[in-house]
């Protein structure tokens, strides 16, 4: 008969513990939810600097206005106002390879790059230039676009990064990944010819990565950042709705066109 | 041509704003998550005192052990470990009326007493006690349970409920909510003719209500707290699998019956 | 130790069944999809009629050009393509007691009324008549709609209604709920004042209900229908794409508010 | 202003159609669900043996007993009853890579390999087992499984896979990618040195690329049938229910821990 080891929540009548704490008394009331969240992914109580740096991150990614999962959740919530959950759930599906995902890629990359390095991490800026130069290569000769270079909106640079970058010398929690990315915001104009902004979503996987959570779960805690914002969208619904506008402004303009075979 | 209002998350080229503040300089950095969270739905900024109360419910509801949706997030993980996002969602929408339906109900159950209430709120315990008895009768004369009574495993009294409540006096944010569920504690008794405890997720509805927070997300928070447990659990499966002892321990114990035909 | 009865798929090295049918031998290339689905949800196979009329119900449900499911399942797959379960899964998270809920709503409301006659049904068009009435009148009493009837299109009445009918009759599958649903479509303006159309989501849990399918999952069926709709909006997405279009025509009307404190 | 073209569900005041036919007229009572379902994805009415075809793919994967999706949607079920379309969703996010991803994989693998031919296709079985052995070959140089064979129960061979065979070939709509697909149960031994079975899930795959269905959406054809099995297991769960029992059994049996902190 199996049993299931966690290190997570558990229970008598007369207690209940998380992370091997008593809930009641040392957990509510001392531990924020930044820390909470961040404590639960990895099993150890982050310090004081890693969890200002982790909440930064969470700010950063809670909410962008009227993605495709804000309004996704809203017409989800118009459409079936007994399930909250379901419209959460539905917002959070969004949370895909394409407008949420660019954190858990930027993470991943600079983590590939770094494993890849033999000896220890280069010393001073230059030696990471010179990193960063080959992986830029590297990336371009194999034709992949190097996750969290360029923005659609902020051209000229995303306020985010210069601020992430900041606060995680401040907090003196920057690390390899951070490091490696600066880099590369130096070097790719050599490379690719022209000069992109590193932005926000990317430079928020260097600081998670650099924090030492999972890899894998990187794109979960843009998720987390999100739920909080999905929250704000159905909140602003419940006054100010929009998703009845947004459902018909699609629905009357809809245009019929006839059927044509799918060709395979 | 309709618009689209919001408060929320807005760009231009330069800058972004989140709640009328700039994203990089006002926000990342200077606000905790749950702070944030607080912010996000209510549009006003929470004191220091709120910030606790609602942190201390966070981390009452992020994790139970193995609940159902604890072990659908895993099972999913497993099933599709491409899609993060899949397996927090699953999760999530088991977060309904049974298993973290109860926050919600019972903030809106005290929500309705309170609003049925003419004159001002009762002056004192005995006051309180009187409104209280008023209401569980009235809930047993419906056939309706009373929301937020009883627990399975914390018979004698759930740990929770006590701190919450010290929690809340403590940082001066109790307010008539938690007055009538403490009220219905005592209460209770004379009508039911048994002694229940006030349960965790009770006491967190109570709370969140008295916080100012809005009765139709109450059901959200416990799901926000919830995504931060169902990270912890996929962190754990990551490390420690556990998704497909369950599966097969289910699998391997089919037992084959004959069809029965349904009969409406 | 458990075990877990099903009547459902299992399998031996050798051998598949489900429904305790030989599934290559006996079901593959010998059962209709529809009919499958009938016969998983009630563990019996269902007549000829029964089957055509189950599945003009589903054809009646498919799909409604840009419903608020449509248009999610769509942006959820512009946002995370790599996930078209996450996408159809969103799609359907909007399938709740709004826009999908009508077929539930009507068959539980006319199996309700039936479950309250004492002796046999109404034996012609005039009993049925007197127990619609009183079932209206009762509804508009409480306060309620009776479900099934009114579209905000087709006012003049919905042609999907007069169809489903006939083609139960043809069947010889009609029963209590669709006689019962007939008649309301004949005495309400008696108690309303005013003429309102059978509509097809009504008429199409009338006759799910009849067919003897569980009440509990009448929501289900259309979401099954749905399931089928929905892929085919992602396959037109894919070749005429609209997601973007739709997402870029609510972002750039964003008109940006200042945040007003949300006060309980 | 954009508009929205789409040749599927659209509707007047008098009349609703579907793919440019009259909904009530000419869909319903006239089409079956398995066809209807084909027609919405592709845009053209299948003929009488692509259904057949397409039907028993989908008996072949609509359920396959107590796997984690079939769990999952249980114990959302169990969690959230009042949201059926939420304990779909659930079990349906489980159709990833893992589980019920074999059925793409195997029709894109075919695919390109088919797609990497020059000239025409093979014309006899000699030629079908050249292109099979170089592409078994190539997948595995570069260390890639091919989709689509074998099978951890029935290692002696699926059932499903010769009963598709045959009736794909009964009804004249056997193509190149069932060719293939066979070619490669006869030569893997070659390059594998051992005979694996060619699974279900897998001849399903090349089934459908062979009814000219969209290959992005292979998997979404997979989650169509798993609806319908789903919705069986709901009821079944509402008979014979299971999913207490289930979380029980993961419940009683946990075994708390300590935590250890991640590494990174």
């Amino acid at each position: 008969m199996p049993d299931y080891p966690t290190a997570l929540g558990a229970s008598s009548p007369d207690r209940i513990t998380l992370l091997g704490r008593d809930l009641a008394e040392e957990v509510m009331g001392e531990v924020g939810f930044g820390e909470l969240a961040f404590w639960l992914a990895t099993q150890r109580r982050p310090a004081k600097g890693e969890i200002r740096v982790f909440e930064a991150v969470l700010a950063a990614l809670a909410d962008h206005g009227f993605t495709p999962t804000a309004i996704t959740a809203r017409l989800t919530f118009l459409s079936a106002p007994d399930s909250v959950q379901g419209a959460l759930a539905a917002g959070l599906l969004g949370g895909g390879s394409r407008f949420l995902g660019v954190t858990e890629d930027c993470g991943r990359f600079l983590h590939d790059v770094l494993a890849g390095v033999e000896g220890g991490h280069p010393a001073d800026d230059a030696e990471w230039d010179v990193l960063a130069l080959a992986a830029v290569r590297s990336a371009r000769e194999a034709g992949r676009l190097v996750p969290g270079l360029g923005h659609h909106v902020h051209k000229q640079g995303d306020p985010r990064t210069a601020r992430l970058f900041d606060i995680a010398h401040e907090e003196g929690v920057s690390g390899p990944h951070l490091s490696l990315f600066a880099a590369i915001g130096r070097v790719h104009p050599r490379v690719l010819g022209r000069t992109l902004p590193l932005n926000g979503a990317g430079v928020c996987g260097a600081a998670l990565a650099d924090l030492g959570l999972p890899l894998e779960l990187l794109r979960a805690f843009a998720l987390l950042a999100r739920t909080a914002g999905l929250i704000g969208q159905l909140a602003e619904e419940l006054r100010d709705p929009v998703a009845k506008d947004i459902f018909l402004s699609v629905d009357l303009n809809n245009r019929s066109i006839p059927p044509r075979p799918f060709d395979g």
